[in-house]
C-alpha cells in the first residue's frame, strides 16, 4: 500500500484480504503500526513522524526491515499474498520494498490511495483513526490535531507514484476514494481480479439484509435440497418479511432471489421493491443426495456422510457440489453486492454461511457450521473495518434445519455416533 | 470510442461487441467510415481529412449527425448498448455526442486508445487500412503513405480527453495498446465490465485450440450427459492428441479440461504440459434427462423435447441447464482465455459450441446447432478482426452425436418427426 495516513489504506488491506481468503488465496495484512506500536509504545507523537528526528527515523527504519523480513517468510511459508500496510510515501522506500522482494523472487504491486478530498479525509479520521491504539486514552479532539499533524509531517516528504518516474513499475492508484483509477502494467490473473475487485468497491453507506425462504415442506420433512413450496408458517414468514422490508428497509432496497421456488414464494409478498432472480443464489447442489433426509444419507451412503463430517468444506456430493463450489458460484454475487447499495439477498442455509463468512470474515473450518435459523432476517452495516451484524426474529415458529459437527467423523462410526446431531423432524 | 486513425478503435470495438452480445446484451457497432464510404464514395485521399477543407468537413459533420440518429434509434428500439467507432478527436465533437445522447436520456461512456508506439501502429496500419475498403486496388505502399498522411491531418487537432479538461466525464483511457489504462467515474454494472474485459485483451499473437474429449461409453449408446470412460477408440484418440500436442502444439501451450472423467483421460496422453481442471467447463447438465437416449427423453418428456427443439438455447432442462445458463458459467473461462496465450480447452459438445460461438461471432440460434465432431482439434487464430479457423481431423473414427433441428417443433408432433434427427447409435 502507498498513501499519506487517513487515506483508506487500512480499509482497502483488509477488504481485500477478506476477499482474497474467501476466494481461496491465502493472505495476510502486514501492519506497520503494529510493528511501531510493538517497539516503541502505543503512544507515539506526531514529533516521532518528523523525519528529521533521527530516533524515530531508525526504529521506523528497523520496523519496515522486520515487516519485510515477516513478509518474505510468509509468503516462503504457506501464504501466497502478502498486504504490506504501511505509508510507503518516498520512492527510495518503494524500491526498498521493491528489492527485498525481487531477491527472494517476488512480485510487488503497488495500491496507491491519493485523495484531497477533505470531508473523506475528516471522517476517517473520526471513523477510525481517534479509536486506534494509538489514541486509546486520548481525548478525541486533542487525537485529532495530533493525529493532523503526523499527516503534515508525512506531506513534506511525500512522492505519489507518478507514470513519470514509475513507468515500468505495476501499480493501481486509487484516486479520490475510487472516483478515478491509473493502472499501470497489470499482470496475471491475480493481479487482474485484485484491480477489478478494488474498483467496484464503494464507501457509501448502506445495509445488506440476508434472509433464508420461510420453511419449506421439505425442511419439515428433514429432507435436504429439493425444490419445494412453502409451508403454512413459510408463506407466514413471507407476510412479516413482506411488512418488515415496507415499515424498515430502505425505499432504494433491491431484492435478490435464487431461481428456487422457496425463495420466489418467500419474496412474493414484497412490494414496491425491485426483485431479481440469480441462479448463483440456488442452494448448494447435493447430487445424488438431493431430496434424502440425513438418516438415508447415513443408510445410502455411509461412508460419504462421514466424509462430509469430517472435512465438510471441501466434501463434493457425488454430482453435486461442495461449499468450495458454492463460493466460486458465489463470487459474481459478492462483487455485485460491493457495487450495489441496499440489497435484500432471500437466500438458503449455505448460500448464507458463504455470504455471512464474506463479510465476517469467518474460515473455512467455521464456514460450513455458521448458524442462520430460519424466519430470521440479518442485517450487516458495514462499520470502519468490518460490519456491523443485527439479527431479526420475525417470531414466526419454524423447524430447526441446523445440524452441528458430530463429535465422531470417522467412516467407521456407529449409526449413533452418525445421527447424534440430526435436527427433530418429522 | 476516441483516437487517431490507426490506434485499434475498431478492433476494440468490435471484440466488445461480440463479448457483449455474446453474454447476452444487444449491441451493434456504428462505424463512421462506413457513413462517409456510402455519402462520398470507397476512395477519399488524406485531403480530404484536412480540416481546412470545406467540403470534406461539411460530409464528414453531415456523417456523424447521421449515425448519431442511427445510434439513438437502436437504442430507442431493442439495442442496449451501442458502440459509435469514430476518431471523436475534439472535445467540441464529444461534447456533441454527450448532448445528443443526454437528450434522449442515454449515458455515454468514453474509451479512448492513445499509443505511441509506433511498432504498434505501423503493423495496424499493415494489418488491417491498407485492406481496407477505403484501399480497395491502391498498391499497398501507396495506401500507407495516404494513411499516414491521414493521421497526420487528425493529429494537428487532436485534444486528448485528460482529467483537466473531463474531470466529470466517465471515460477509460487505453495507453500504450494496453499496458496502462486511466479511467474515470466508472459507473453501474455493465461499464465496470467493460473496462474488465477491455483491462483483459491482448494483441500477443497465439492460438486457442479447442476439442471435445474422445468418444465415450455414453456417446456410443446414444446417451447424453453422465460421467463415462472413454471406448477404446476414445483412448486412441487421446494418443493422437498426446501426439498432435508434441508435434504441432507451442510448447508454452496450457491444457484446460473439465472436472469430468472423459476430458481427463482424453488429455492423459499429454505430456510436457501444464494440465488444469475447470468445473465451469463442464457438459451442460440435462438435469432430469442425464443418462437418457433421445428416444428415452421423447418416450418421458415428450413435451420438454419438442420445446427444446423449439428454442433450444433459452430451453432449460429441469433440474438442469440451458444453453444460456452455460454462457452465463463460461463467461469466466472466456475471459481468462482473452488473457492466457496459447491453450488447447478439451471440452464438451455444448461447450465447445458456446466458446466458438464467441469466438466465430454465432447467434443464439447458430450456436446450438454448431458442428463439433468428434476426435477433431479445432484450431482458432486471431487475425485483425477475427478469428481463422482450421479443423485437424485427427483420423480416429468415431459415432456422430450431432442431432440437427428437425423440421416439425410443434408439441403434437409424430414420433417419426420428434426422432428424425437423432443421429444413430447402439
Amino acid at each position: 500500500m502507498v498513501g499519506l495516513p487517513a487515506r483508506g489504506k487500512t480499509y482497502v488491506a483488509r477488504k481485500l484480504t477478506r476477499y482474497l481468503n474467501w476466494i481461496g488465496v491465502n493472505t495476510k495484512v502486514f501492519n506497520l503500526g503494529e510493528y511501531r506500536r510493538e517497539m516503541a509504545g502505543p503512544h507515539c507523537k506526531h514529533s516521532f513522524f518528523d523525519p528529521t528526528n533521527a530516533d524515530g527515523m531508525n526504529v521506523r527504519e528497523k520496523c519496515a526491515e522486520l515487516a519485510l523480513e515477516d513478509i518474505t517468510k510468509w509468503l516462503n511459508d504457506k501464504g501466497q499474498v502478502a498486504i504490506f500496510d504501511a505509508t510507503n510515501t518516498t520512492r527510495a522506500r518503494r524500491k526498498k520494498v521493491t528489492d527485498h522482494l525481487a531477491k527472494q523472487g517476488f512480485k510487488g504491486f503497488f495500491v496507491e490511495s491519493v485523495c484531497d478530498d477533505n470531508e473523506i479525509i475528516l471522517s476517517n479520521i473520526l471513523e477510525v483513526k481517534v479509536n486506534s491504539p494509538d489514541y486509546q486514552g486520548v481525548p478525541s479532539e486533542e487525537a485529532r490535531q495530533d493525529f493532523e499533524a503526523r499527516i503534515s509531517q508525512y506531506k513534506n516528504f511525500y512522492e505519489p507514484i507518478s507514470l513519470d518516474n514509475d513507468y515500468d513499475m505495476p501499480f493501481l492508484k486509487v484516486i479520490d476514494g475510487g472516483k478515478r483509477f491509473l493502472m499501470n502494467k497489470v499482470e496475471g490473473y491475480l493481479q487482474s481480479r485484485i484491480v477489478y475487485y478494488i474498483m467496484n468497491l464503494h464507501i457509501t453507506p448502506r445495509a445488506i439484509y440476508l434472509s433464508r425462504h420461510g420453511e419449506s415442506m421439505m425442511n419439515l420433512e428433514g429432507k435436504i435440497g429439493g425444490d419445494s413450496d412453502l409451508t403454512p408458517r413459510g408463506w407466514e414468514y413471507s407476510k412479516a418479511l413482506g411488512e418488515f422490508v415496507k415499515d424498515d428497509m430502505p425505499a432504494d432496497l433491491k431484492v435478490w432471489t435464487s431461481e428456487m421456488k422457496r425463495t420466489n414464494q418467500t419474496a412474493s409478498s414484497i412490494v414496491d421493491r425491485p426483485i431479481e432472480k440469480w441462479k448463483a443464489i440456488n442452494e448448494i447442489d447435493a447430487g445424488v443426495c438431493e431430496g434424502m433426509t440425513y438418516e438415508e444419507i447415513q443408510d445410502q451412503f455411509p461412508e460419504d456422510f462421514a466424509r462430509r463430517d469430517e472435512d465438510k468444506f471441501h466434501y463434493r456430493y457425488a454430482r453435486g457440489e461442495s461449499y468450495e463450489d458454492l463460493i466460486a458460484r458465489l463470487e459474481p454475487v459478492i462483487m455485485e453486492l460491493e457495487r450495489q447499495h441496499n440489497v435484500l439477498v432471500v437466500c438458503h442455509q449455505a448460500v448464507a454461511r458463504c455470504l455471512l463468512a464474506y463479510f465476517l470474515d469467518h474460515n473455512s473450518e467455521e464456514l460450513p457450521y455458521l448458524r442462520v435459523p430460519l424466519h430470521t432476517v440479518i442485517k450487516l452495516t458495514p462499520v470502519a473495518y468490518g460490519c456491523r451484524v443485527e439479527q431479526f426474529d420475525l417470531k414466526i415458529p419454524a423447524v430447526n434445519t441446523h445440524r452441528d459437527k458430530p463429535k465422531v467423523v470417522a467412516v467407521s462410526r456407529t449409526l449413533e455416533d452418525a445421527l447424534e446431531t440430526v435436527p427433530d423432524h418429522e
